[in-house]
């Protein structure tokens, strides 16, 4: 992983905090002094950090998607058969989506109705990238598999992301079900369902 | 669909037009004088018709799931053939989850981080139940087509919901997918992903 600058360190931490408050009080319920507090910072001092509510708002979510950039597609991106890639990108995805650090990040990465304006657009262009991202390794590997796809890489990229995604709703790691157990079921599911 | 009582009737429209501002304005963040204006009704009158706002957040939940219950699973309940059964189940769900009259209400069903105690654990063991009924019929196509299953029901029934339910936040039944192309890909891929 690339070394954070420090100023960048801090404005994470902030995140972190935040998110966890967001996540409780909910975005509207929540004010900056709940969240001034929980980082233990002065209102002032928040403000100087995040500039406003809604920049705060932006920064948690933009480090959801870094933390997605970082953890997924960073660790795949010198694998070179399709195949592998992508399922080494699902498993990286289902990875962090069930790691209990960062699950106010990930939730809160997908309730953007509080965002609005620029903000919410620079967001929704780093989604839509990196579903690009994923279409395009889809195509790769149907492509390998030659034949007619059985589905188009841009419906199939989206089951993947609701399969996944919704984990948060329901799966608990210190569960019945084993992490390695869920990952290759839903690995084997999706390879299957795209019929590659 | 059975004849619902004027009461039950007044309740559903409070039910919609708090769940719209309830998604507009965040649960935490609109006050019951909000839902009362919106609704046109006075704070008095809300309060007479639903007793507390957590009350209220059950109400539009406890609606949302007798939606799926009516819309779901009361069309297919005559279909005697599982395989048939299970695909009419997820046509109408995808069908309920895309519509846009009912968004809100079904986008605040899964956010239930607000609802606490006892409510909540109404709420959860109606999912379940849900849920379950899902199981035992892909428990079910699995035993007719023999073999081996493929995944557990259990963890099929969540890929379907994961699918379904993350429509909501990408799916326009104006966009270029059209509804019936869609709901035949997710169909299909499904049951291959199922091997059945």
């Amino acid at each position: 992983m690339a070394q954070v600058p420090d100023h960048k360190q801090k404005l994470r931490e902030i995140c972190r905090v935040a998110a966890r408050v967001f996540y409780e009080k909910g975005y509207e319920g929540a004010s900056m002094q709940d969240v001034a507090q929980a980082v233990g910072l002065t209102k002032a001092g928040l403000y100087h950090h995040v500039g406003s509510k809604d920049r705060l708002l932006f920064e948690i979510m933009n480090y959801g998607m870094d933390i997605l950039d970082e953890t997924v597609l960073q660790k795949v991106k010198d694998i070179a058969d399709p195949r592998e890639k992508l399922r080494q990108t699902i498993i990286g995805h289902i990875n962090l989506v069930v790691r209990a650090r960062d699950l106010e990040i990930t939730v809160i990465l997908h309730e953007n109705r509080s965002l609005t304006g620029p903000l919410r657009k620079q967001i929704n262009a780093r989604k839509r990238a990196y579903i690009k991202n994923l279409e395009n390794l889809i195509a790769q590997v149907q492509a390998q598999a030659g034949g007619k796809p059985a589905i188009s890489p841009h419906l199939a990229a989206f089951v993947a992301l609701g399969m996944i995604n919704w984990l948060y709703q329901w799966y608990n790691p210190e569960g019945p079900i084993k992490l390695e157990e869920l990952t290759q079921a839903y690995v084997d599911f999706f390879f299957r369902g795209m019929q590659v």
